[in-house]
């Protein structure tokens, strides 16, 4: 036990009401803890308190997560509480482009993304150097008509033997099953590539290009069982004119989707992310 | 006749084929011309030429403009040559909240927007102050169910005794008619408040609010006959939060609605925006 | 005594600590108040801590102010209590440009912005019409060489007359004696227009010209005896080319500097700017 | 000879005068040539008269070559013409951060950016690996106090033997001698990482946070013996907030860092960047 405790992230939400951020404080302080910093957020919509705080605790994770329990039962609160800095232990699935793969492997070894990445899943095979540049292992998984629900299976054997926390599918072009986004709802990311709602479905740009839009972008989100509909994360736009071909259109927007998603596998790894129903609280 | 003549705008499209640009350049110098700046573009999609030229004439118009019309035939274009800076007549149409009108007056006033207010017309009386202030007749045109028909008779009258060049619906809350959208094609610019296609039809802000979008945007376009569809001129966005309220949403995209309805009027009206099929072709 | 109280923001500073958001939560806690919402900050760079929280009292805000004293003298704390919503009494210095006037007059009136318009002085009479236009007193203040002292008088003489809390100078081309500036610290924020702290000092927009710049810029900032040095609010920049001279990029500047302008103002307003030495922090 | 010819790229800048755009199609026209699209832009300022030309040429280059020498002559122009899509022939300079790198070595083999990296130049070995892993020589040039001389010729050798067309600074952490920017002006391109003129010198995202400001930037630009002044090609900035430690702007820092290099190494691969005195035309 020393002066400067260990670090944690505690998220969580409730029905709104009175004291919450006073139980919370109070149980952080008795137990000698500090709050770092903290967000709050009522949402007069859903009737619903969001809460992430970063906090300091001398004493460690135990009596912290004591408070907590007491705290969920009388608050019905949900919570997370987590040691500040640690790695998810992360999935990244692909098929042929590299885009969004590549950035991802360059900020987790560079930039402090909080992931651990502890395979990378391809449909095809075809990423398998840039898993192997970055000492990640690379597992081809193909999927077809007649295997989907095998190789579903063998997924989420690795997922439980490796105990992950996050999928992201940079640009997986594979639908999952509604079983398996149930399974693993609020656990799956994924970057459209497109503006969302608009251009939902297969070939964006392509549409994109037949609207005439004067702004392209990206859309990352959870994946539910309700296809491009799920909770949006984080979105971008790029500014395009009636030069570029829909060719182009893919080109420059590879740019926007592979710096949304990974802005979103951030943030959703910082904990910044909370549901809040078929949206997200995002404190970032 | 002078050393440093008229400036013209001159723009064209026609179906690409070589030679083009040198029938052009050649039917100026050998006027005497000079072309200031130009610009071209190739639509391989639609096997399309656009062009717009900014050109200096000593000897006037007429010598150009007749050389243009042989232009016209052996090429089947269409063209347009106008006066450099030269107003376009316009209607600015309005219901209730100002925002787009009072942005389109202060910028016609102070900030070269190359448009003649020739009258406000509102379905409400509330922004006659608006247009007073600014020295614009404003006219009160209510629209009913039982009155459109008449309404919009009205409006074409008023289009035609004033050699009405331009419509602006600045945030104007009635849909206009099939045949008066055809009778105008390409002369009425409209905002609308969503980043189109996304949340098309009624309450944009809503629907954006529902979905949980981390942008909101405006898109000017074309008025056409089928509802949201015209050609776009120009789209903008600005980053919301899961903070924001309908409410704030509202008020939020006011600043882009205008920004973008004002940034289209202004290409519209330096002859920038050329029509190429559903879309257009923006030589900014 | 009503079940929903009375809504305050709370804004406070002071050397970083732990039990800080604890004693504050407790004090609202106790007297039956609720936080809304809150946000935090701790500057490892000064050791500062920083607060503001959005409560309901339902007892007012003797109670809570009871209980700041307190707090303040125990943890040396700078604190401001204010009922949420509450306009500041402002006034707004103009010259002959009247782009950032007109815009914070139409957002006052429309857009919630929260300043109450006392006055706006001009140094020049031309933006008389537009004061009047939306029903404020415009008072013209002269200003030359020789009766600089004695203007800054009669405005100085205005602000304690008025009980003014804020001054905003939407594009005042004068420059305040340092007297002023530390007599009003903290209440007049000033539109500079370029991106500082590029292009100090005079003809920004000729700069950034000559300098071929491709984003132009403008910043709020708090002013301050150090001219152009004061902490900065907000910032923004748009996109500029080779073909804009040096005419057109003011022209569309003026775009971002009333925009820059009204969100500072906003913020500052609502108590979301936070005084951090030379820096800002701001809970928006 | 065919149809369709080979397509090039002509740019070309001379003094303003009636009768370029004519003379520069005429000789297109009269070889058979074809004008696929093509901008000018004639600047009051300087009074010279920029131009970029993508053109079809069935009889091949020879023609249009020659047509250009006399044209050149006659109006005192410089002009290039070179094959459309060509890649370039480049070095890229690194020291030990590899985020410009990595993203370069990216687009070039897989998004169209025309250049041909002939060799990966460190003054410290740390990048190799990623130069390999995208099968490129590394080559190894330590600079100290005491080679700096010895090592700018050995790198002037390597541009000199493999007829080097462009050298891009990926964050290279050394300054090149006034001769070496002399002898390669216009063919060197930088990144630097601020807005500049904005924090000019060493660690600019540290005087970004102690100025406290709300956008840092990144300048991509042509490297002259006058350090950080060389025309600007593109620029490009991100939103902080109070919240970042210098460390984070650093790696935020980055994004934009290698945006803004990649577009401005693919602008002047594509011959859009034409130089303007201490400024840049850029046709995109």
């Amino acid at each position: 036990m020393t002066e400067h405790g260990a670090k944690f992230i505690l998220t969580l939400s409730c029905p709104d009401r009175p004291g919450i951020v006073h139980a919370v404080s109070a149980l952080i302080a008795t137990n000698g803890g500090n709050i770092i910093q903290s967000q709050q957020f009522g949402d007069p919509d859903t009737g619903l308190f969001f809460m992430r705080v970063e906090l300091e605790s001398p004493r460690g994770r135990a009596p912290i997560e004591a408070g907590l329990v007491d705290f969920g039962k009388n608050f019905e609160a949900r919570w997370d509480l987590d040691e500040m800095g640690r790695a998810l232990r992360t999935i990244i699935m692909v098929s042929r482009e590299g885009h969004c793969l590549t950035d991802l492997l360059y900020r987790q070894r560079y930039q402090d993304l909080p992931i651990e990445v502890v395979a990378v899943v391809g449909n095809h095979p075809d990423l398998a150097p840039v898993a192997q540049f970055y000492g990640k292992p690379f597992l081809c998984i193909p999927v077809t008509k007649d295997n989907k629900t095998q190789a579903e299976r063998e997924l989420l054997d690795l997922v439980r033997a490796e105990d992950i926390e996050l999928i992201v599918l940079a640009r997986y072009m594979q639908i999952l099953s509604d079983a398996l986004c149930q399974e693993l709802a609020g656990r799956i990311i994924n970057i459209h590539h497109s503006f969302l709602p608009s251009f939902k479905g297969a070939r964006p740009y392509a549409q994109a290009h037949d609207r005439g839009v004067k702004l392209i972008g990206a859309t990352a989100h959870y994946v539910t069982a309700d296809l491009d509909e799920g909770p949006i994360i984080e979105q971008d736009v790029t500014r395009v004119t009636h030069r570029e071909s829909t060719r182009d259109l893919v080109a420059e927007g590879q740019d926007v989707e592979r710096r949304v998603l990974a802005q979103a596998v951030k943030w959703h790894s910082e904990h910044r992310v909370l549901m809040n129903g078929d949206r997200t609280v995002v404190f970032n």
